[in-house]
């Protein structure tokens, strides 16, 4: 008999020898039904492999990533074996599972892979699949490896097996198909009914231009066909709201090869867009005491020394500035927190003038490579909504909560209401990994739970995945197309402090060490524009919309009380323009409607003789004609009812 | 007979051998009585050198900044006289004029002078003054000249004279003194009727630190001792209104050592006075069609060749950023043209469409050498207020003119009432140092003159001081000590429109190139700062300043109703705090007149029973009790007389 330990604590006593689909079994049909995959005393296990010892076992369905990762990695057997039988003599490198589905590296010698050679490759991965074949483990000798593969005529896997220890060799067999594989597959092939080729790419074997050029076949696949079809459309819906497409089509930003990659120029709307949301979070943070810096966009080398960032990082950025006649070093600078201490440390603080709370929109500057860069989340430069909190140890409970409710409401205020809170904190078995005494960890961790429990916050506490220099709280928010986004990370940090001598004078008149949080609801204004983007399509909340309304004259007899109007709306600080140009309403209404107008206002006779406007909704809505002071109102309530004041 | 044309063409007719006195008198006895120094073709001579040639003549008196030269250096002469009376053996080494005095460097052996003898030295140099002693220039042979320091035992002068040329080597003498010189003296050492010594500093021979050390010693003097009063006056004052004096005080602005030289820190008063002061400009910008925009602190070199900052400052500016793994070069931007005509090139444009204004307040950064450093006026790295317009030719003058009311409202706002315009055209004898057409230089010269005009600016025209890609207007502002600055320069450009391949299409259907005009009203919000700091001692506008009001109540007793107070004005959008300690009245009431808060609002007995304020005006002023409704009426006024709308 064996003991296995399930991750509830519950342990099921088995005969040795026993699969994780027995224990599944003994637990309920249902979960034996679902569940796919298993770990084993932290080593990816098949359902039906069999155990010998007693042992930890987690099992994992199609709802958790392991189960996925099972699935895809189990599709790629499947689609490898479509493509040998489909194009007999290719060769077979590797098929991993990847965020997103699965990708197989292949050899096709002579046949280039294109689009319409998809759908057979589809047609014969399902047909296999239909067999419900299992798929089968079994160890191999390094020597009957490599003959197999010779026999094939198979270099890569060759390279492979010669680069793995005898003893070690797994192969996987289902049908009539063999690969070299460490395992981590899915019961049999008939759990995987939809399957879809997405694209083909070019990759190195081994990632090395030097050596010969395969061809990646992406793909992915679900226990549903109605999966995969909510997948598709889910992409499509993406791909029409890649920020990159949008911020082009609004006018908002744009790239120049001069200027350099990665360093984004904000257009006038973009630029205007950026200043209505920090006016937003400024008059925010305001009213929650926090203060106004400005800090220089470089340092001397000495300063990110003494911060310990040039140490870390220093290698891998951008690299120092030097002055033409003195001995000076420069860098561009990465965080603001350096210069925030430095300002910190302008002054004496006593314990009765804290926390002290420095806020500044900080452009930062990061070296990432070339190939790296996308659009507005993946840049060389971006600017921070940052702030740093100097506080009393006593203090962080208050500080915390005040930073979640500013966090709550920057949220609210942009339509993201789909979020958890991912609470990181120490790994209590590995204590010389952090800095700063337990009784301050405790004091924080517990200061950021309490905060997230009081806040009603649905959070999930991560063991291990703290900094070094203190635990976290971060925002883990869904977007309108069920992506995640980490956003908002709230900080505590025992290092800056210690490491820039910052103090202040307590109560006992003694010398003590602040605390520091690092906290930027929206992370960046760039990644956080990106991500608006992307959740709302363009369609930005009304408040923060680059145009608000738009007056179409019917015919250039109206532009004269088209003008009135835009004045009209101008005075009721309703952004608005007008398209005066020689065109039939229904264009205009067309091209407001992909410039994602929020209102069309159309003039013609009626609205100027009864001094009203003819009010349509962006996606069609019609108001009918309405007082201009009615309109007014109607803005004003869908503003208020989005951008609630803090 | 010799022909001495004046500046204002008149042309004299005299016999050869008379002096640029001789010319004085002939226009007017006054005149004779006030010329101290004169120009001839270019060459400074004194009043009484005889002229053998035909030539054109300058006449300065102490009026003129020549006139103020040739005072000044010849003040050197007489305290040099003074020194050699009573430090019997010094070495005279050389005393120039400077902008505000002269300074002479001399070896004074074993004496260390200090101020204590500062008083003996201005008494004898002013007996020399009394005796009238003219000042005679005399041509010395080479030998002759070493031969006279030789005896004198001065191996400075003998140094200098072995660099001179034979023949061209003049003595001034005057009294029983002689010294080296090129010339420029005043008539006699009479009109000196006042002498200050203003310290001594040390200054290494020839400015080699390798080479012997010696006492510079720094005057000035004046034709009138009330002057003498005046300026010393005024030195005090700047004293205290030095705005690192005062930046410290009222906590604006600091520096760290950590940080770097010249990197300005901007604690959260200072931070929240740049915004107001930015939030103002961008207002009025908005009004006058100006869109924002936002780029990147660094761009490729690239970039900058394109510009051709590169190769005229690229060697002396902060050297390229090099990232780790690719072969690029990035440099701090020094300014932020180059990036805002990649913001143009990003779309086609219309005639139509233009003009386009992008503003920017933009922080660059530029190399000064440590040494040149000087608290907010000279630093290496600023935000200038900066904007661009691309305009076609014929929309320059109208272009113009909105520059210089935006200009003229922000001076105004602002408290400078004493100001000038200077036009800075082309020299029209050489033309070759220009780009752009002779017609277009025409145009934008008339424009900007045509601009001057009707505005009715007190304008100068500066021929030859244009920059070789376009007339400009700089407004000479005076604050309130009298001290003249350079502020909000408009200048047009035909270079970087030309480097960039900046077009737009006109209405004849072919690519045009845009004009582009510079400009920014504050020039830069450090130097801005400063020099409003200067002219306003601390005591900002109403509109400005950080603290508007502060609350006294006259015991802990009135605290709750200070406080009800505080929440009240907070509401009509009045900065103000409160001063609890538990101090006098009349010791708050000192501290919050030095921190120069505008009203002290004083809360007791009465005021809590009556629900008033006791208003005290900075100064002193008493304005008595009046309610709240009355004081917030009463500090809006008073922001509306100097803050108008644009």
């Amino acid at each position: 008999m064996i003991k296995i330990t399930l991750p509830d604590g519950n342990v099921k006593e088995l005969e040795s020898g026993s699969t994780p689909m027995d224990v599944a079994l003994s637990i309920s049909a249902g979960l034996a039904r679902n569940v796919i995959s298993a770990k084993f005393n932290d080593t990816v296990v098949e359902t039906a492999t069999p155990l010998h010892e007693d042992g930890t076992l987690t099992l994992y369905t199609w709802n958790e990533a392991e189960g996925k990762k099972a699935f895809w990695h189990s599709t790629s057997h499947i689609v490898a074996q479509a493509l040998e039988e489909l194009y007999p003599g290719i060769k077979l490198t590797i098929g991993p599972a990847i965020e997103n589905g699965f990708y197989y590296d292949v050899d096709f010698g002579e046949h280039t892979l294109s689009e319409k050679d998809f759908a057979a490759i589809e047609k014969k991965a399902l047909e296999i699949a239909r067999g419900k074949h299992d798929f089968k483990m079994r160890s191999v000798s390094k020597a009957d490896a490599l003959n197999y593969y010779k026999e094939e005529g198979n270099e890569f896997k060759i390279e492979l097996i010669e680069n793995l220890e005898d003893g070690s060799i797994t192969f996987c067999d289902h049908d009539t198909f063999t690969d070299l594989c460490r395992g981590g597959h899915i019961p049999n092939t008939g759990i995987v009914k939809a399957i879809k080729i997405l694209n083909v790419a070019g990759a190195y074997w081994r990632g090395d231009e030097n050596k010969p050029q395969l061809t990646r076949v992406y793909g992915i696949s679900f226990p549903k066909q109605k999966e995969l079809t909510e997948y598709l459309a889910m992409i499509e819906e993406a791909k029409k709201r890649d920020h990159r497409k949008l911020g082009k089509e609004l006018e908002l930003f744009t790239f120049s090869q001069k200027v350099g990659q990665g360093l984004p120029l904000w257009l006038p709307k973009g630029a205007a867009l950026r200043e209505r949301l920090e006016q937003f979070l400024k008059k925010a943070q305001k009213k929650a005491g926090y203060e106004m810096v400005v800090t220089p966009h470089i340092g001397q080398k000495e300063l990110y020394v003494t911060s310990g960032h040039y140490a870390k990082y220093g290698e891998d950025s951008f690299q120092p500035i030097h002055t033409p006649k003195e001995d000076e070093e420069f860098l561009l600078k990465p965080m603001n927190c350096p210069h925030h201490c430095e300002i910190y440390k302008n002054k004496p603080f006593s314990y009765r003038e804290l926390p002290k709370r420095y806020a500044e929109f900080g452009t930062v500057y990061r070296y990432e490579q070339s190939g790296e860069l996308h659009g507005l989340t993946r840049v060389r430069g971006f600017t921070q909504d940052d702030a740093h909190i100097f506080c009393t140890p006593e203090q962080l409970d208050e500080e915390f909560k005040n930073v979640i409710d500013l966090s709550l409401y920057v949220l609210g205020s942009l339509g993201f209401e789909n979020f958890t809170a991912q609470v990181s904190v120490r790994d209590l078995n590995t204590p010389e990994k952090y800095i700063g005494s337990v009784k301050n960890w405790k004091k924080a961790e517990n200061a950021i739970i309490n905060a997230a429990k009081e806040k009603g916050l649905n959070y999930i506490i991560e063991e291990g995945e703290a900094a070094f220099y203190g635990p976290k709280l971060d925002f883990m928010v869904k977007d309108a197309l069920g992506r995640q986004w980490q956003l908002g990370t709230i900080q505590v940090d025992y290092n800056l402090p210690e490491r820039f001598d910052l103090t202040y004078k307590g109560s006992d008149n003694e010398f003590h060490r602040p605390v520091m949080i690092h906290r930027a609801p929206f992370g960046s204004m760039e990644r956080f524009i990106a991500l608006l983007l992307e959740h709302t399509g363009g369609n930005f909340p009304l408040w923060l919309i680059p145009e608000q309304a738009i007056v179409l004259p019917v015919s250039e007899k109206h532009e004269k009380y088209a003008e009135k109007v835009l004045n009209s709306l101008e005075n009721n600080e309703i952004r608005a323009l007008i398209d005066d140009r020689n065109e039939t309403v229904g264009k205009k209404i067309r091209e407001a409607e992909m410039n994602k107008l929020p209102f069309m206002l159309i003039v013609g006779e009626n609205e100027e003789l009864s001094n009203t406007i003819s009010v349509r909704k962006h996606g069609g809505e019609d108001l009918g004609s309405i007082s201009l002071e009615s309109f007014a109102d109607l803005v004003s309530k869908e503003i208020n009812s989005t951008l609630k004041s803090f």
